[in-house]
C-alpha cells in the first residue's frame, strides 16, 4: 500500500523511493505558490536541483522536445551548455515573461555582478495555458509569486491543483502537478509533471482505455474526438552520474511514459521533457576546478530509462489522482477524475 | 473479422484501409527478397513509394530518430533537402553497404548521367542486427538481392518472417515485417515495421503487460529483464499533402505506436521512424514545373498522428502474429508468438 | 555611390537593393524606440513582416542557432510549426520577458480570443547583452517602448545606436543595428543585425584584418585577445517562396558572412539567425484556404545563400559605420570605429 | 619560413604545431590509398584517432552537418552515442558502402564476437563527388583499399592529390587532402580536409578575393558564377579533454573557416565537419573502470574555436598548394593553384 498516494494504480515493477516523489533525488525540492480567487486559478511551481545557487554551481541537464507547441524559455542554452543556472519554473503561458524577471532578479540578488563583471543569466521557465479555468489575460501572476514559491520549496510538497498546476486541465477533467520516483540500476529517477493535455476519449490507465467511458459521463457530444489542446512539461531528475547527452536520452524517455497515457503529442500540445542529475555540478568559476567525474557506462542507462517512463506515467495518474474539482472563470469548472470514476481506486 | 489478419487485437477505434497495410496508400508497393539456409536467415525488403522513379521524381520525407544506436544511411541529406530519391530499403545491419551500393547501381542505371552530368543519388537503407539468428558475418546480402526485393515489389506482400524480417526477434519470440494502415481525416496512413527490439518481459498488447508471463513461458532466468538490443525501423507513408517538416512531426509519433507496446527506446536499439506523403512529388530538373501545393493545414494534423501511432502499433502486432518460428544459426531459434501465447489471438 | 551607407566599404559582387536594407523585401518594416538617458541606454528595435496582423496571417520562417548562448524566446514554436506568427522584437537580455508580456498583449488586443476560444500566441523576441554601457540591472525596458517600437514601424528606419542596438558594443567600439540587401536569382534578401559581438582583434573588414591595429588604437593590454562576449542576432528576410526547411537553410548561410568579419562564435555570444519569407502566409483560421504555393527549385537556392551571407556582412559594417559614440553607465562609453579607423572609409 | 608548407599564405595569429598536420594531436596518423590510372583518379584516407582499437577504447566525438548534401554514414549513432568506434574513413561518394563494409570486417577481424555476443559496429565513412576527374560509376575503390590505407597510417603523410582527395576538385583547381595545426589556451587542435568544393569566382586567399581573378585565368565563360558542387568533409582533433557537447561546438567553429575561403555552404555540397578527442577513451567494456574526466571549462573554449577556424582555413589552403595538376575521365584535368596564380606563393 502506498499510503502517500492511496488508491492510485501503480505503473510498472520498478520499486518507488520512500516518497514516490522527485524529492527522492536527494536534495531536489519542490514548492508551489497558488492563487485561487474566482476567475483567477493559476500559480507558480519551482523545482530547486539542489540547495546551494545554482547559478554558482550548475547542474547538469538536456530537454527532448516532444512536440514544440509551447513558448517556454531557456532551452536554447540548455542545448548549448548542458547545464541549467537558475531553478525550474513552471508557471501559466501568459506568466513565463513575468516568472523570467524574477529569476533574473533573484540570480542577480544572489551574485550583484550579474550582467556587469558576470555574464547574464538563463532563466528557465516552462508552461502551459490553463486559459480554460483562469482567466489567463489578467496577467495575475506577478514575479513575487515566483519568490513565495521559491521559498515554499520543500521535500514535501503537494500535488494536484496546486502551483502552476491549480488551473491545469487533462483529458477533460482535473490535471495540475503529479510526481512520483522509481529506483532502477542503484539509482533513483524523480519525475514531476505539469500535466495540462489529453482528449477524454484517449485517456488510458494503467494500459486500460477508460477515455470512451470518460468521454460519455462527462457527456460529451458524440464524433470524432477533440483535438488535443494544451500541454504536459515533464521534469525528470535523477542522481546517477550523466552527462547531458546522456540526460537528453533519459529526457526522451519520458515520452514513452506519456504515450502509455494515451497521448500521441497532439499537434496544440508543448510537450516537452527536461531532465538534470544531482550526481555533480558544475562551476560558474573558471578558476575553481572542474569536477572529475566518471560517468555512468552508456550500457547501463537501460534501467533508467525505464525509471523515467514509469515516473512520469505515475507521475501522470498522481496528478489525476491529487486534483480537486476547480471551478474557474466563466462558470468553467472541472471534475476529478476519481469522483468521475471511481472505479478506477485501488483498494490497497 | 480481418480477413488478412486473423486473430490480431485491434488496436484503436480508428478504421483500416481495405488491405491493412501501407499498400492502402496508393501508389506504395512492397517487395522481398529472403535467404533462408541454415545459418543464414536474412534478406532485404524494399517499399516503392511511387511506380516510377523517385530520382526523378522526389518523394517529400522526414524522419525522426527516437534512439540513434543504428546504422542506416540516407539520413543525412533526407534531413537536409526533406525528400527521398530511392526505394526505401530495409536489411540487416552488416548488409547496409552492399544495398547502398545497389541503390546506387539501380539509379545509375536508370540515369546513366548520375555522378557525371547529373549529381549523385543519396541511398536510403535502414537495418537491424539478426545476428542472433542469422550469421551475419558471412555477410551473406548481395546487391542482387535488392534487385530481386525491388522486381518483387507488389500491393500484397507477406509479413512475419520474410525479406528484411526473415531473422529478426522481438520480445524474445520471432519479429520481423509487419504492416497496418488506418483512415483518419480524410486520408490513409499506412506503416509498415521491421520489428526487432524489445525485451519478453515488457511486451504489451493492447494495453496489458503480457511480458512477465511470457518471459515465464520462455524460461528465461529470473532477475532484471535484459538490456534492450536490436532495433525497429518504422516507415509511415500518408496520401496527405505534407511538407517535410509536417512528416517530420507525422514521423516522430511512431514513437508513440511503439511506447505502448512495452518499449522505452533501449540504449542499444535503433529505434527510427521516416515519414513520407505520396501527395506531390518533387522534380529533380529544375527546368520542370514546381508542383503547387496546398498542404494540410497544421491543426488537421492531430488525427493523422493518431493513425500514425495506432498504424505502428497495429503493424507490430502484426509482425508478431504473422512470423513463423525460424531456426537460425548455432541452433539459435526463435518461436512465433501465437504459438507460446494462444490465448492472445482473439476470436472473430 | 551608395548615398544612404557613404563610406561603408562594399561587400561581394552582387547589386544591392533600392535602399540597401531590409525593407527592400517589399512590406518588411522596422520601428525602434530608443532609451538613452545618462546610465540607461537601451532599445527595442522590432521587424514587422508585413502591414497585417501575423497571427492571422502567419509568415514561414526558421531559425539556425549558431552558439545558443542565449536567452531569446519563441524558437521552440518556430522549429516546431515553421512560422511566426508576431512580429520580430529584438532589446537587451534582461527585457526579454516584458517585450514578451507586451508581444502578448498586443496581440490579444487585436484578437481577444487569444487563450480562450483561441490557441495562445508565441512571442519572438531576441536580445544581446548592452550591459557594458546600459544598466541593464534597472531593467528600463517596459511593454509600452515595444509599443512604441511597432508604432515606429516604416520602411525608411535609422541604424546604428538606436532602438535594441543603442547600447551595443561590436569588436570594442560601437555596435548596434544595421541593415543590408541583396539582389540575387531574381529576389531581393535582406538582412538585419543587432550587433554586439567580436573582440577588437578580430575584426576583419572586407578580408582584411585590421583587428590588430584597432586593439592598439583602443589601447588595450597586450597579449591574448579577450573571450568574445555580447552576441549577435540576424534576421533574413526574402521575398523568395521559400517553406521552414528552406528557410532554415537560408538563415545557417548568416553564419558565413558572420565568420567573414572575424567571428569564430565564441562561447559566450549567442549567435542566432532567423529568415523568413513575404512570398505568401499561412492562415491561423483552418476554415480559410491554404496557399498553394510553388517554392523555388531547391538548386535555385545558391545565389539567394550568396546573397544572405553578404548581406549580413555588409549589415554588420553598417552598424559599424552608422554607430555614433555613446556614453553610458559609470564612465563606460564606446567610440566610433569610422572614428577611431578613418582610413576605413571609402571615398565614394 | 614554413618548411613543409613552403610558399603557402600564414592564415591567422596562432602558432602551429611542429608537424602544422593534424598528427601534432599526439596518437594521430594519416594513411592513404590512391588509385591513379587513366580514369580511374580516388582513393581512401583513413584518420586513426589513437594506436589501440577504437571498437574497445571509444574516441569522444561529436559533428556539425553544416550542409546535408551528402551521403556519409555513421553520424547517427555518433549523434547519439557521442564516441566513435571504427577509424575515420574518407572516399568518393560511390565507395562509401564498399569502404563501411570494410570497416566491418576489420572490426570483426579484432574483435570476432561483433554482431553476436557483442553488439554490432558503426562504420564511419565520409565522401566527396570526385565525379569530374574520376570515372566514378566504375566503382574502382575495394574494400582492399580500405585496408591499405589504415596499414599505410602514420604522423608523416602526403597532402594534396592523394588517397581520397586524388580525384577532388575546389575552386575549378585541383583540391584534396589538406591538413593544419594550432597550438592555443594549452592545447592543439589539428584539422584535416577533403576538399572538393567551391567556384573559381568564390575563392578567398587570406581574406583577398582572388576569385574573379582566377575565373578569368580558367577562362570561365562570363555570367553567374556556377552552383556550387562537390562538398567538404572537415576532421578536427584535438587533445583537450572535451565531451561530446563541447566536440559538436567545436565542430561548429569549422565553417567559420571554412567561410573564410570563400563558401556559402553551397545547396549542392555536403559540408560536414567532425571533432574528436584524444585526451581519454570510454571503453567498451562496461566491467571496465569509466574514465574520470576534468573537462576543459567552457569559458575556456574560446581560443580552441578560433584554433580550429584557423587549422580548417589553412588546411584548406594546404590542400590547394599541395595539390598537383591531374588528368583523369574523358579529357578532364584540373590544374594546380599555384600553377594558375604563382603570385600567390608567398616568398619565405
Amino acid at each position: 500500500m502506498r499510503v502517500s498516494n492511496p488508491g492510485v494504480p501503480r505503473v510498472g515493477s520498478l520499486p518507488a523511493g520512500p516518497l514516490d516523489s522527485i524529492a527522492d533525488v536527494a536534495g531536489v525540492t519542490v514548492g508551489h505558490c497558488t492563487l485561487a480567487e474566482a476567475g483567477v486559478q493559476t500559480g507558480v511551481t519551482v523545482i530547486r536541483p539542489h540547495g546551494g545557487d545554482p547559478y554558482r554551481d550548475k547542474v547538469p541537464a538536456a530537454a527532448t522536445v516532444l512536440n514544440g507547441f509551447g513558448k517556454s524559455v531557456g532551452l536554447v542554452q540548455v542545448d548549448e551548455l548542458g547545464v541549467l543556472e537558475t531553478p525550474v519554473a513552471l508557471t501559466n503561458t501568459f506568466a513565463v515573461g513575468a516568472v523570467a524577471q524574477a529569476q533574473i532578479r533573484a540570480a542577480v540578488a544572489a551574485n550583484p555582478e550579474i550582467g556587469r563583471a558576470l555574464p547574464t543569466v538563463n532563466p528557465l521557465v516552462f508552461e502551459c495555458n490553463d486559459g480554460y479555468l483562469n482567466d489567463i489575460q489578467r496577467m495575475a501572476v506577478a514575479g513575487s509569486h515566483y519568490d513565495a514559491a521559491l521559498a515554499d520549496a520543500g521535500a514535501g510538497f503537494a500535488q494536484g491543483a496546486v502551483g502552476a498546476g491549480r488551473g491545469m486541465s487533462a483529458f477533460g477533467v482535473k490535471g495540475g502537478i503529479g510526481s512520483a520516483s522509481r529506483v532502477a540500476g542503484g539509482h533513483r529517477v524523480g519525475a514531476l509533471v505539469l500535466a495540462n493535455f489529453g482528449t477524454p476519449e484517449s485517456l488510458t490507465v494503467s494500459g486500460r482505455p477508460v477515455g470512451p467511458e470518460l468521454a460519455r459521463r462527462l457527456a460529451l457530444p458524440a464524433g470524432a474526438p477533440e483535438s488535443e489542446k494544451g500541454s504536459i512539461i515533464m521534469v525528470v531528475a535523477t542522481d546517477a552520474p550523466l552527462d547531458a547527452r546522456q540526460l537528453r536520452r533519459l529526457s526522451l524517455r519520458a515520452g514513452a511514459g506519456l504515450a502509455r497515457t494515451g497521448s500521441v503529442f497532439g499537434h496544440g500540445s508543448g510537450d516537452i521533457a527536461l531532465a538534470f542529475s544531482t550526481a555533480y555540478t558544475v562551476p560558474d568559476d573558471a578558476a575553481r576546478p572542474m569536477p572529475a567525474v566518471a560517468l555512468l557506462h552508456e550500457t547501463l542507462l537501460d534501467p533508467l530509462f525505464r525509471a523515467a517512463a514509469d515516473s512520469v506515467e505515475q507521475a501522470i495518474l498522481h496528478a489525476l489522482w491529487h486534483a480537486v474539482p476547480v471551478q474557474g472563470r466563466d462558470g468553467h469548472g472541472r471534475a476529478a477524475l476519481p469522483d468521475v470514476m471511481p472505479e478506477l481506486r485501488q483498494s490497497c
